[in-house]
């Protein structure tokens, strides 16, 4: 299933190695103004190549709007959209074929449908989450105009691990390194941990941070499209996600009820809490407090090196997967991780529109 | 938004002291034996009042179906169902309706809809789950009737660690003590915790964790719907929910590449993964697998003591909850999990149907 | 599939012949003062037994509420239903159970769902609309607020035909006689051919004109979902409706473009049409003038007479229905047009406010 | 809303005078032969130009399929595609820009968007349904493998009326005149009918006429999604539609229920039923029979004269559209109806799949 959001709603197509990656925007509101550069700048946060710590593979990933945007202001209907697949060598997964990768989508893919598209994952390829970013990036324009700001970061790298609140970091920062981590020390030695598992011919994993500030109280549909669980949703739908947390997350479930309650306080801005072990989202509904949460990135799973595996005809096989891949995908992610709050974000806003007569 | 699923869809309905608590389970399909004493079975292992961890609530919570059986059989028709409320003390609210209870969904409420059944949570209230755990417990004899069983159990209570993994345990012996820990040596320091924060009137957090076994390879939607994300959504959604990770998880991302894949084996009964770290799901495809994962349940927000809090009108105030309340929410949220991930898996199980020509 | 609307949703359940009928309403917005006799109101318009042209059966039809209304205020929870099914004659039945009764829906629920319920018709009676009619209800009386007022009147029965346009028709009369049409001379004509079709045993069909007045021009969401498209679909759903049109409908294709289009003229209200060919609906959005329509209701496939048919052995057969019968279904189904004409533009209402920034 | 369908569903974008048209197919399962050049066939069939009863605009309109499909066989991932707008006369259009056409949607997207694309009407325009025709064909494809035909066919035009009915008439002769009209007498009357229409710079609408044979018995979602409310409801959604009648329709209302009802007979391939009041579809479900209706297409708005009308800012005006339009739209709706149509069956077509055990 290919659509994402209610009102608001992405539907995306492509393959890594078809034509082109797109989608349809619809149910953006109209009278939008839409900057183009700002969605081509996402892009390019997205985009191979950019450092010596990603892929040397050149992806120019140039939107195209096919539709939806008039005088460049959104019109109320449907934002088609259109990245072309360029520099694709196809020549380098003929050897895949006939094999399944170890922990990719090649074995339960054939299973699912009975055909697959081998050319560098198919609809399984992380190219896929270009759509998103071009989605995301028309929705945090709508946001920006609520004054509301969604940063993303890389908090882990294997073991290297940002140890510090994102309340002490400056996050405007993040992308002065290009691991993304707003901490220049750790993200020196994240870069060096990236380096070596590179040497190595492996991969490695981690932690993205994602932070929201300016969401109003109100936001979130209970009982089941809770507002974490929906944001959950999203980054469980990201490639390569293993586990999401909010607030407090799974260390917070170590306190007594009596140290992990938020206690309210009247201020001069209204109510406020003293302490946001909520995640800024209490009963499933925004509480006006800053909305932070944790991805938990596995491993990439394609290895320059020789592994065990089978073939489709169910024998022993080595896999030996050439060409230019990332060790680490977190640097990468941090924008697909901000694009897919952002759609949550977009589509909850226009449904508390609708929460009261 | 109260419908969850896209073609087996519960859709539920009902506050905490309104007269039932019930739900219309569309897309069942038909020619399914159901048993209603399974179902109350289920409900029963969540009903309050079970042990002496658990609230002296007594509720009664008996099903009644209301539609879509027929001489024992589903018809393909929606079925629909209603759970009386029961021994509700209403008058125990009165004294919190101008006030805003920490870290509840009483203020985020009353900011998205400007009006809130303040008694007993009204619609953010746990009693909610009895819908859940009634569409599951029929989810649950569809899916049996494909030999898929589905079993979660309480891994962890504060900071007492259930250590094993769920391989090494027997599942069926979950139910042998109060807690729902498959470990009664663990268990028993679980009850301990959990008595001592009953004693200091306080609560307590904690991990669930849940399996399934017997789902064939090919169930999952990507890109968005992914077998994990639906899970992740579901079970996000359950109250008191603050993380969800899945196979290797948050830990598995300290792991390099080569040590996280999951090395594909042929075998007698078709092709197999020498280890697990992927959770039974691969591209957000079920490989045939185990399915586990855990849940970060934080402590419930009741305490039957003081704390500061602001009032409606946004003046400080003191709140003093009294009642009977669970300590923890651990033992009880067992079956809605177990309910949960069944609503997803039979959902799954038809859209499966629908892969191929 | 038993849920309609969008944001504004109705989820039905029940059979005839079962415990109740009832539904869930998701979606509407909080802060609805709900007057319930209105609801019980509209339900006895649609209960049998109200005259002597209609079914002797005397169904009580009581609406029980069950969630979602607070002091009388919807609380922007679901708003659970249920009407208990009392006085059926299960008995009628049974020896309908092995036969498959001409154009009725027999034969393709055993086709399609392998099972059937055959007292009463099961899902397939038109009891089944009384989840309509308490939803449409509650939906109508959001509309009233917003100054938007539903008539629906009966315009044809058999070839007795109303030849006035509803502009030329006191539509607040409609319910003085038992036939409800809005023209007393034409009513008794029409009544006279109900008489005579049930001295006959037989049955008779007809048409029903819907006419709303109050809705502002923007509300309807091309391309798929038109308002036009919306409110057909949701006739199309009553039972018995083999045809739909709106505006000039099906006679106005033999007009030429310049007969039929609807010349704007500026007012001191805005911008008015001249005509109304186009129904109050342009490219699927209101335009602000009334939105009117027909609905086409075949006679009831239920005789009180000896009809040819086959059994489920695929055996001729001959089937005798006993029992009490509408000889004509169209006075009891003006409020069923009303429900579901309402329940599309309240959903249209709150759709149309995230059109634009 | 820009999505139609539940399973096999299709998305749209694109303006008239936009980059292009498309969408994205979303459900069609995996394994399916593509044939490119039956869907370019169909579109040939749609495009303008291919008459002289039609306009004149030469638009190629080639598919382009961007991703989904591999090796000529559909892989379950979405099928992107698209059709470049070319040979589009913009500057047509600039006088528009502040007048409100009578009869068409300029002024109700003013009101519901408060912005317009007004070149060609934008979204409103009947090039949209370019991507119903593409996401159709491909319908057809899968449908046509189970032994399901779709044939649409121009019935009336204004008054001049084929009084035939379907079963007398050779559907497969349709193409062979340029009215699509498969009585050659009648298609000559027709075809003067539009040529006086042209003649005088004015329009003519009529009925065309939809008849599907092959569909087994059991599809069909009751209670809301009846097939032929599905099916209503994809009529409706097109360009200049204003009724929709299965079955018997509108006249079939004026008979007796014991002379409409279809007798059920046995017959050496199963149930069959004597006559076909029904259309096919019982309940909302089909029997097995051919499934018929007929769809009231109004005359186009777009005159090439001088109409009355009001500016955008309220005055009094008058247009006069230039450039090169159809007198009559039914002949290039023929495949229009026919893709819609197909979108519904193939959706409940997967439907079918899930409703038994």
């Amino acid at each position: 299933m290919n659509s994402f959001g209610k009102i608001f709603r992405l539907t995306s197509f492509g393959e890594s190695h078809g034509v082109a990656i797109g989608g349809v925007i619809d149910g953006c509101p109209a009278g939008l103004k839409i900057d183009i550069k700002l969605i081509q700048a996402d892009l390019d946060r997205r985009k191979p190549g950019q450092s010596h710590i990603t892929t040397s593979r050149q992806e120019s990933d140039c939107v195209e709007i096919l539709s939806g945007i008039f005088n460049g202001v959104t019109t109320g209907t449907p934002i088609g959209f259109m990245i072309k697949n360029k520099d694709q060598h196809s020549g380098d997964y003929s050897n895949l074929k006939d094999l399944y990768r170890p922990s990719h989508a090649d074995f339960t893919y054939d299973q699912k449908y009975g055909v697959r598209d081998y050319r560098g994952g198919g609809r399984s390829s992380a190219r896929e989450t270009i759509a998103r970013v071009v989605a995301g990036s028309v929705a945090k324009q709508m946001l920006a105009g609520l004054g509301i700001k969604i940063q993303a970061f890389v908090s882990r790298v294997g073991e290297i691990e940002l140890e510090k609140s994102y309340r002490d970091l400056d996050l405007d920062s993040t992308e002065s390194n290009i691991v993304r981590c707003p901490d220049s020390e750790t993200a020196g030695r994240m870069i060096q941990r990236i380096e070596e598992a590179g040497r190595n011919h492996d991969t490695v994993g981690g932690v993205i941070t994602g932070v929201v500030s300016g969401v109003p109280a109100g936001w979130g549909e209970p009982v089941f499209n809770k507002l974490h669980a929906d944001l959950g949703f999203a980054m469980l739908g990201i490639n390569a996600v293993k586990g999401f947390e909010y607030g407090s997350g799974f260390e917070g479930t170590k306190l007594s009820g009596s140290q992990h309650n938020d206690i309210f306080i009247p201020t001069g801005e209204g109510i406020k809490t003293l302490t946001n072990h909520s995640g800024g989202v209490q009963g499933g509904i925004s509480n006006g407090e800053d909305i932070y949460w944790k991805v938990a990135f596995k491993p990439i799973a394609t290895l320059l090196k020789e592994q065990n595996t089978v073939d489709v005809h169910g024998n022993e096989a080595v896999v030996n997967v050439q060409g230019r891949h990332d060790p680490c995908v977190l640097p990468r992610a941090v924008p697909i991780v901000e694009a897919m709050a952002a759609l949550v974000l977009a589509d909850h806003c226009l449904l508390s529109r609708v929460s009261k007569l």
